[in-house]
């Protein structure tokens, strides 16, 4: 494909639609209560080396990060992440309406990676008690909005400034297989083990048709969440298609040859787009995420020669935001490419 | 399927499962600009000669129902309706949080439809301004959770009521499939005509893996509705997927199809179970849904044969549900009903 | 006065007004960060023979139920009361609202008392998991919205069904003094020692300007408390005003001499209604309000003299509510009475 | 007095506690249907020139604020404001509260006077449809939370750029009458005639013991106001004591009078504070409120000498606040200034 805008405009992996379709005969017991259900529990659990784990599946992110958050904030909480995090800025305010109204608290990050020091200063700012919301969340993105990645002892430094002050660790995962990847860590090691105390698991992106695991490590929120998972609407009553799709996401490793791909993919885009006269990497490209700044006339050519990508809203500067994925091609890669190195005339 | 629990304990149709594969090669725009959700959308449109109206998919019936009703109440608005309803009683309280505390307000109902005389007395209580929540909806379920349904005659009885009271009308139709059915009627005579102003046309307990339709037949709530659909993490961001489904379900009509298996299944199931000595049955069996009080003796010699479905908690009575779907077998329903005769002595 | 519509529409008694007079010179440390509150909150923990409990001023009665309630069950919880409750039915929703949407469940109740079998029979139900609101609170109203009063032992059986289930018990105290007064039991005895986790201690119909004390005796819903009333926009700057009012309350036992004049009109009301021919009491009168059914020539009578009372709402009767106050005089519960005889033809 | 922590460390008016002291005495109508409140309806009608406008009367200036807002944006609407408004930081999140989890976008202004450029900016970045908030109201505070005021025509030209683009305009009024005495114009001058849809007109901080009217130039935003008051818990059963307060505020100009005496007071500080060495005005001081950058051993010496105030958290800089009320004494200022020189050795 030559469409760059998202990882969401792909389909699916055909290895997620086999399973899908064998997970429709017959009957199974509804809402989750199935054995297919129960093995990608176990499934999870044991690829975070988490026996203790409580893990829901939803059928979209923005259902898991606005889920696992309100099972971490009061309403009179608030949420500290990313200015430009997807929970703060792309979700219409979920973590909002789930929680019961409380406050996302955005701060500055370079290449998207929050600061301790940034944070530790944000939430040491003098206390007003009743008067100010509670701090009572950090959020992570990772991979991050803006294609980089956390490494464990960054996200670690961040959970130590969070938990010194009685604040819970989340991580939103939509492109976790990515980050995970790129590091070479286990799962474990890029969350709880780095203090993180629950996980948007994505797959969304990365292949299926729409399913994410939230993973707590802190099973003590699990009766929260349960309730406010059928409350909400995201209890599906046929569970099965959506532990068909994540048991077929992690079996033989299927999650990480897609990211792969869509990382490799990514490189290949940024090395040959940087070697453009005129164009600039915006962020470090760790993931499947290309940020580059271009001359106007560029933007332009590609758009005419019928490539997607998001034209990105930085003042200023024409930057553009291309994401490749699972099925992303080293020929569409290529072509965007020359293309790119034809209009600027190199 | 010896499996009469729920119709939501069944697979899919190959024919879903047969366009959900054909619909994930490619790229298409996300969160429902894709040419597919525009097409069903239009479909939609066109089974409700409703050309105005506006359409959105989610994946369950709660999502469904509690979306449509947060654009049709205030959040110090009340929800009239069946005392034993679905949206009343099992969906832990999911239009109370959409609609940010609106009030369900159950009214008796025999055989599960509600008495425009009983709707009226309700809502003519004397007033005590702001001191009550505010009348605002009438909720409907068509098919109704007796198993019984709505004429449309009935219906329209109920919404003149409410109309004529402020109200605006909702109709749970996660059965509408069956409820069509059953009365032979136009889609559009069993809901706009009838005076509802909004639909959740269910099609996952009918052969799909999980998808509704909400019809806006007020085109003015659909703002609204957009927005608290993404905000409740029910805008999927491969909503061809869900779009699939639904275009496969109306195709050929194979929605009413399935939904005709199901109801001669429930119908067969019924003229057998009523022939047994010592079974009564409790409601009219007019879509898929049979209820019965038996001895004791015969629901527990049906469970030791091996037979599924709910024992329905009526204070001092044993009172099973059996729910046929679009896959039950007329063999799995004469099987129950001999076993049924053998435990009844017959 | 000849106005028996409320205690809420009384006027104030002079030593409140004294005392906000009083406390309305010189600066003080706002928010509740006053000595004056500082010794109130003693105060009540004095007269409860609570030490340890937290308390909190108010100004409405609806503020300390909805706010006492909303740290007592979650959004997805379930709160028993009466069905025809204040909270139920008179506030507008304020419960689900402060809650985040919680659901009231309305339990018949003879004379406006629970009963321990009902409520246990409620809560028995099966239980069906997520599908559910989560049983979370009980609400007992002392004195009852029918003028009759929960004896300790009562109070305590109910508490027991309730703690034996996993919920708080809260108490709305709108009319608490009028219900010591009834008992002659101490506040402790008909509060905490019976099982009651939060008191709504009303004061504003009996001879105060407008303040409620929330006495939470478990204080570990303290925190949640203050963040909530500052957040409901109840924690005001000004909060001397209110603890002016609630020590002069308490002070020399106004709180009892009031409510004892209210309940004693109250008798007096009632014995003589009670003699006229076609009268009969509703309830027992035991607190400060009369509920009698008289032929509708009675009550118009009554109206055209210029009395002032409710007409209840009780289909096919002509039920009255009449509520004394602290400042009811004999002269006018007498007058009334005579109207009545008069009216009666006696 | 000498504390200039805030003007809500100050009691209340002698007219304004005889006010309620003679509206005591006798029944009257409840939650306000009573005269007095009809009274004060209307005379803040012809205070505004507003005849059609709707007019509550509220106890504290967070109810004021977070009702107002409720009735003017959806749950997934946004609110502007300045990044360090009392809605946006020191109101616990009650605007996200009482709207069901709308967001604050803050934004930056000096001196806390927004300014339409930024506003305009912020306004006019890419919309993303669904995936964000929708802009919905755009709130300005009146005296500024820097001790400022907003020209007319300067909010004016602010509202213009919010009605261009679909918001509505609330005025958070805290110290609304201390801006009139600046301003020099009619309080329709300054709201409506400018483009506000929705005042917050307080009285607390200027000697009442704790009312504010929300004034709705908008009529058609009454109705869900009326119910949101009651369900919030802000419906007074004994109204009349918050429209004594009103009514003895607005007689006579007592607002005005309050008003001009506190903001005489802070210049008179301001200019004796700016002639000490080391002593620079952070802001114009236009209204109660005295911003200063002092030497820490200045504000160490005026703790010392036992001045209340509060010191506000610059980075950096040690900033003081001082305010005053309508109860300042010429005299407590002159001592402040006096020590203040005293201390930086003038």
């Amino acid at each position: 494909m030559s469409d760059f805008r998202s990882d969401n405009v792909t389909g699916a992996h055909p290895k997620i639609l086999e399973a899908v379709a064998r997970a429709a005969v017959g009957p199974a017991s509804a809402y989750g209560e199935d054995a297919l259900t129960g093995r990608v529990v176990d499934q999870v659990r044991d690829l975070f080396e988490a026996p203790q784990a409580a893990v829901f599946l939803v059928a979209t992110g923005t259902a898991a990060n606005a889920l696992a958050l309100s099972v971490m904030v009061p309403p009179y909480g608030a949420v500290y992440g990313y200015e430009e995090s997807h929970i703060n800025v792309d979700e219409c305010g979920a973590p909002e309406f789930f929680s019961g109204g409380a406050k996302l608290v955005g701060l500055p990050a370079e290449h998207g990676r929050l600061d301790p020091a940034v944070l530790a200063a944000a939430l040491d700012r003098p206390n007003h008690g009743v008067h100010h919301v509670k701090p009572a969340a950090l959020s992570l993105t990772q991979a991050t909005c803006d294609g980089t990645v956390y490494a464990p002892a960054r996200a670690a430094e961040l959970a130590a400034v969070a938990h010194g002050r009685g604040l819970k660790v989340h991580m939103d995962g939509a492109r976790f297989a990515n980050a995970i990847v790129r590091l070479g860590c286990t799962p474990a090691e890029a969350t709880w083990r780095a203090g993180v105390d629950a996980l948007s698991f994505g797959a969304t992106k990365n292949g299926t048709l729409g399913v994410e695991a939230v993973v707590l490590f802190d099973p003590t929120l699990a009766e929260a969440f349960a309730y406010r998972r059928k409350r909400g609407g995201h209890l599906f009553s046929k569970m099965r298609f959506l532990a068909a799709q994540m048991d077929a996401y992690l079996e033989d490793g299927l999650w990480l040859e897609n990211a792969a791909r869509a990382n490799a993919a990514a490189a290949r885009l940024a090395e040959g787009l940087a070697a453009v006269p005129g164009v600039t990497l915006c962020h470090p490209v760790e993931a499947n995420e290309v940020f580059v700044a271009v001359p106007e006339s560029l933007a332009a050519g590609l758009e005419a020669a019928g490539f997607g990508f998001y034209r990105w809203p930085v003042p200023g500067r024409c930057v553009l935001r291309l994401v490749t994925a699972f099925d992303t091609r080293e020929d569409d890669v290529d072509r965007l490419i020359a293309a790119a190195r034809a209009t600027a005339g190199a």
